[in-house]
């Protein structure tokens, strides 16, 4: 069978890393040509580049460069490639370009892009490109921020293909060559009945291949999703992933066809979801991003070690507590950090497992309770096991077999513990409305730091004192 | 402005958070009808399911009310619940099967469905399954496995609407019309030469809009991506999220033409790679699943517990070089997890911030040097401010200004090194090609462990005694 021929078959090519890496010789050409101010070269080096690829050379650049690249590129700045940049980078590009460059490049934008754009900018500059866009345009982009930041009718484009349920492929083609108004990108043409409530969809493909008198209806998809307007969008994100859908219709609360989302929307959200629960699991900043000045970046961090120094100021405390038994015998002092080590750790595991899998619906009130016995279960397993190799550590180490035995024992409680944290934690915090990701992460150190050095200093005070 | 508008506007509606799970009384009623053997009442509850939901619902169920509930179903058993199991799971549901139904089931499936089905199982259970797929199927599945395990060629479906590049509009629709084979997903044409090399796509959407006499070049897709067959998965998934690309051609090593990536696959991997890292970033196998047993559990988390017990022992041999200090100052053993738990923190922070940049490209040679000094000044100010704060802390606990100035001064010295590790590891890890999410956390840990207890021990030392 096919197993052998896998095995020999070459692995995935090894420069695959780099792929879609700008070669370092070509970002040394670029910058070189900005130094001696060679525009013709610079606009030739930047024409074959994606504006995504534009927009991540921006941002590598240091902030003199970057200013020197845009003032030399000038009016061959392209409206996509603002819409690509960072949130902070994009404010200070757009101060640098001059009004006119400004005002060409968001006018190519559609009006998704363009929303995109103005919702994380400050007044002024949101004012000043609001004004250059011609009235319609204005109104639609206008219209979309009243919905809520963060939902589907911010993520949506209002251009939108539609079909009276009762037409047929013929029909849908003819209203298709006549409009010269369709947007640049749509997969799927929404069916709505006469008071503009969609109630289908039907693929391009489908029409495509099906006779002029085949009635739409016929070759609608078989699933067929509906999203409101008010919707959040990583809900949405879900949606599109769980369901394979390529474009979905959203309506507002009467269930009026106001916009469609595409994938490839919902693929970015995903996308910045993922990094989110990342980087809020770490206690970074979720908004922090490479370009960050150091100023911007420790006030992201300071928050979530100044937890941390408290939580790890109550660890002392209990340390603090058992001073006289260290002082007799510092092996305790030696020894006790491995206990609590190893329960952050085993609760940082169980704690992830669990942040996903709220994340992706997967751990939900009906089998809560068989994740949380597991956890618990796998914490004594590996609680016994290294309370055996530990037990083992301490008496050669220290030659003294109670000792071991007292590790041994601390070592089973905080990985017990630490599961349970691990996983109960996230869950009480999803209920109570808080992100897991967001608040998990200090509270179980606090409880496997508190508990291990708990149960290592008084067991020992029990046993060895 | 519209600013006012955003704020008064409501929030995304709260129940959003379950928008997309199987309400716990549905649930109750499907367990229900297994309960009493009512199978009619089963079909008509999980008729209007998405086979998505119906796959996350058999991974929730236990073992035993899984099968019950599967051999209940019976016939009614669709495909497609196959391929959106999980691994583990889906091994056993496949054994619960009867070998006619699976027949049926598999026999719906699209060709790189039933690969992605094949990949994972054993031998028997492979052949079992290519046994039943007629001749030019099983052709087409025992070739695709002949692609490297994750690389595009894995990926892709082999279904292509293709057309040569002279074409036009009409010539295109009739071609489609008379064609009975078409893909039951399809969102481009594909333009290629005589030698079947790709050269340019057509979106369908441009296709419909435009009159019959119009060439097929003329309306291209202006930007065109070609995946090499051997291209790794989480190339073609970063390729798709940077480029906003909807499907991609792809080709073997004489750049012909032998397959297509949709965008619904590639956010599929994109999904699979961030848990990846997500797991792997905490010590956590990344196949790991809420349906695992706990021996499995077990086994995945060990490795990490295990590593990390090495680095935990080491930080205590350092600590085991001050014993004679710390009997003298008990203060000592009271303070210094706070420096070492503190430098863990910060190393995590800079590490997952790393992490995430590498795999997206945003962290490269370009700008490596000044990021690293951004995370060494950031380690800087924060280790300033908490090397303030611990060092009235240290005063006012055990009233002696010298141990504050020694705390002070190991903060600071450890949140730099953490800053520097947490960086700096991982870029030497990704150019050494090992996966930084996977490795990097014991690594920084233990320096942060080792320099923490040694900057703030040694320091005590040197001062205090």
């Amino acid at each position: 069978m096919t197993e052998e021929q896998t095995d020999i078959a070459p692995e995935p090519e090894s420069e695959d890393e780099d792929a879609y890496v700008l070669s370092p010789r070509t970002i040394s050409s670029i910058l070189y040509a900005v130094e001696v101010n060679d525009r013709s070269r610079l606009v030739e080096l930047l024409e074959p580049l994606h504006p995504a690829d534009i927009a991540d050379l921006l941002e590598q650049l240091n902030a003199f460069d970057r200013m020197r690249l845009i003032r030399l590129y000038g009016n061959e700045f392209d409206g996509e490639i603002l819409t690509e940049l960072d949130e902070g980078i994009r404010e200070e590009v757009i101060g640098i370009l001059n009004p006119k460059v400004l005002a060409d490049a968001v006018r190519e934008l559609d009006s998704d892009d363009v929303v995109d754009l103005l919702e994380d900018l400050e007044d002024p500059q949101r004012d000043a490109i609001l004004d250059v866009l011609d009235d319609p345009d204005r109104i639609a982009v206008e219209q979309s921020l009243t919905y809520p930041e963060y939902s589907a009718g911010r993520l949506m484009q209002r251009e939108v293909v539609m079909a009276p349920e009762h037409w047929n492929v013929g029909e849908a083609i003819d209203y298709m060559r006549n409009n010269d108004d369709l947007p640049s990108q749509f997969y799927h043409i929404i069916l709505v009945d006469p008071r503009l409530k969609p109630v289908g969809k039907v693929a391009l493909g489908k029409i495509m291949s099906s006779r002029r008198s085949v009635r739409l209806q016929d070759i609608a998809d078989e699933s067929f999703h509906v999203i409101p307007v008010t919707r959040y969008e990583g809900d949405v994100a879900y949606a599109f992933n769980q369901y394979h859908l390529i474009s979905a219709p959203v309506v507002d609360e009467n269930d009026r066809l106001v916009g469609v989302i595409t994938i490839d929307d919902a693929m970015m959200v995903l996308d910045e979801e993922h990094a989110e629960d990342m980087l809020r699991l770490a206690g970074v900043g979720e908004e922090s991003s490479l370009s960050d000045t150091v100023m911007e970046t420790t006030r992201q961090r300071f928050p979530w070690l100044a937890v941390n120094l408290v939580t790890a100021v109550l660890a002392s405390l209990v340390i603090a507590q058992f001073e006289t038994a260290i002082a007799q015998i510092t092996a305790l002092a030696v020894l006790m950090p491995i206990v609590a080590s190893m329960g952050g750790n085993a609760g940082t595991q169980a704690l992830t497992v669990a942040v996903r899998a709220l994340a992706t619906r997967d751990l939900t009130g009906s089998n809560a309770l068989r994740v949380i016995r597991r956890e618990i279960a796998v914490g004594l397993v590996n609680g016994a096991a290294f309370a055996v190799i530990m037990g083992i550590v301490g008496l050669v180490w220290f030659g003294s077999l109670d000792l071991g035995l007292v590790i041994a024992a601390a070592m089973v409680i905080n990985l017990v513990v630490a599961g349970l944290a691990g996983i109960g934690i996230p869950i009480v915090l999803e209920k109570a409305g808080v992100d897991p990701a967001l608040a998990s992460g200090a509270f179980v150190t606090t409880v496997t730091d508190v508990v291990g050095f708990f149960a290592f200093l008084g067991l020992a005070v029990v046993v060895l004192l």
